[in-house]
């Protein structure tokens, strides 16, 4: 038996609940993990309210994608995992089928990576997500060159400032938008070459401001809701908008044809990149390289323990964190 | 003197008006043009109501950007023209600078093409918008290749039916979509691989079914507005749809993330490869090496007289058209 959080009804964070579990045996292509620290994510807590792209399926359900742990056994047919190894596991499968919220964990073999010894625990379960989602919009599909300039919303969360740093690695310049002025030093000190206070300066007028009138070659925006409008008023000609969440929780306009001429607004979500082997191939040594140079060094806020998670919930939601969220789950080996 | 069509206030089609005006002669940079024949373009339509996403600045104002002439004199500095060179304008300035709905028109020399002896003017006036239009969406930006499905929107338009014939030209798939079934068996002779109508058939299930449930990888989009989230459900992953025009007159949405994840909208307009030297060159030997092939056969719908400019119009918006409206203007040499 082993401590697992599970939810049997949708709704707000107490609906989280740490439960003994028989875990059992990893099958076929699986790999039986024991958990050490989990990297929380907002899709959890949408999945949790019901809010997410993809609705739970059943009850009770489980949660969570991302983390670090040990391997404690492999199933039929996996190969290049033995026991004992350390590794995180990446955000790239349904949380219908797997969750990682608990003291272990059975997750598909092809959502695990080695995890470098320079990682402890804590910073393994706040790395792949933030980097890899960072990565897969701004280099893979977004062609991210020196010089560009690339506007960065919501960013003080993990992805935002994996962001900073992956645009600095480039050469490209980060703007960060943040709603007040309580984490704009913050986030000039985290690598952001400017930082637009989005609730005293209209988002378009500071974009062309700072590019002196150019415009941003890329934005990657985890709001979405009305005010892609203002950002794609500030996108240069061929410039690309990714949407790749929905803090606001509203509906999404595509700006019109005057604005969005030669521009385009792209829907990414991270599973693009990791449930992709050539692609999960380049990013691994991407992130794993920018850790080793120094370049990338994660940002951690908080770290909860397994019995706080619908504290460490409450505190996911509430928008006031600066980097990732990590709850450490102490699995028995 | 020379009748030239104008509008001294925003409206219906009845605001236009043919008035005896002093031309003048070309500036440096500048070409005028003796015009033969107008083609007739629904921005002209939106422009004269007040609707275009560029506003009329003053009054009388001029109208049109594609036609076809003789060229009557060259401004200082202008090289490649000379007096009788038969040419088409191709629509690439502001109709707040220019407009060619006249016997004479002054326009930039860039807007220029020297037309080939086998298009006579009202070909020749009816051929670079549409096939340009749809050349640079689908394959200077798209990057359309063989074996690509391709939906097009209003397919019965002069664009829509241009971009049949691109697809087919690179060996992809062109599937037409059209709002009742009166023109389907039109479309379909014209080269559509299937038409969906839109009154009969669910726009996401239609494509699905046509590709075997695999999602279209282009989709060229005049109607704009709540329509494109059903066609954004119709695309393959890495699909992206193209926004031109904007017919339904109403907002337009950005998809839900469910939907657009691996997906892309883009705004188009043609400017973007008539500006650009470098993309007309490319645009400009396209088409013409695919009419001397025979791969393009430009679909002249209804030929109007200078005098009958309201009745054009009022035909062009009634969209009961199946390919382009040309006015002949008879300049007298």
């Amino acid at each position: 038996m082993s401590r697992t959080v599970r939810f049997h009804e949708l709704g707000a964070p107490d609906v989280l609940r740490l439960e003994e579990v028989e875990v059992g045996g990893p099958g076929p292509g699986e790999l039986l993990i024991r958990v050490e620290a989990i990297g929380l994510n907002r899709a959890e807590a949408s999945f949790r309210a019901g809010h997410y792209i993809e609705p739970v399926r059943r009850f009770p359900a489980r949660l969570g994608a991302e983390a670090s742990g040990v391997v404690e056994a492999a199933g039929p047919g996996v190969t290049g995992f033995a026991r004992g190894q350390a590794v995180s596991v990446v955000p790239s499968f349904s949380m219908n089928d797997y969750g990682v919220y608990g003291e272990h964990a059975i997750v598909p073999a092809s959502a695990v990576l080695h995890r470098p010894d320079s990682l402890d625990a804590v910073t393994g379960a706040a790395v792949w997500m933030p980097y890899v989602t960072a990565y897969g919009a701004l280099v893979e599909l977004g062609g991210m060159r020196a010089g560009d300039t690339v506007v960065l919303t919501a960013a003080s969360s993990s992805v935002g400032l994996a962001a900073i740093q992956v645009a600095r690695r480039m050469g490209a310049v980060p703007i960060a938008t943040t709603r007040g002025r309580a984490k704009a030093g913050r986030l000039l000190r985290a690598g952001a070459e400017e930082v637009i206070v989005t609730g005293e300066e209209d988002v378009t007028a500071g974009i062309l401001r700072i590019t002196g009138g150019r415009g941003a070659d890329l934005v990657l925006d985890a709001v979405a809701g009305p005010g892609v409008t203002a950002l794609a008023g500030g996108l240069a000609p061929g410039g690309r908008l990714f949407v790749y969440g929905g803090l606001s929780g509203r509906d999404t306009p595509f700006p019109p044809l005057g604005t969005m001429r030669a521009r385009s607004m792209h829907g990414y979500v991270m599973f693009e990149t990791t449930t992709d082997p050539v692609r999960l191939r380049r990013a691994e040594a991407f992130v794993s390289s920018g850790l080793r140079s120094g370049a990338f060094v994660p940002v951690v806020d908080r770290v909860f323990a397994l019995e706080e998670i619908v504290e460490a919930h409450r505190y996911l939601e509430s928008g006031d964190q600066f980097g990732k969220i990590v709850v450490t789950a102490g699995g028995r080996p």
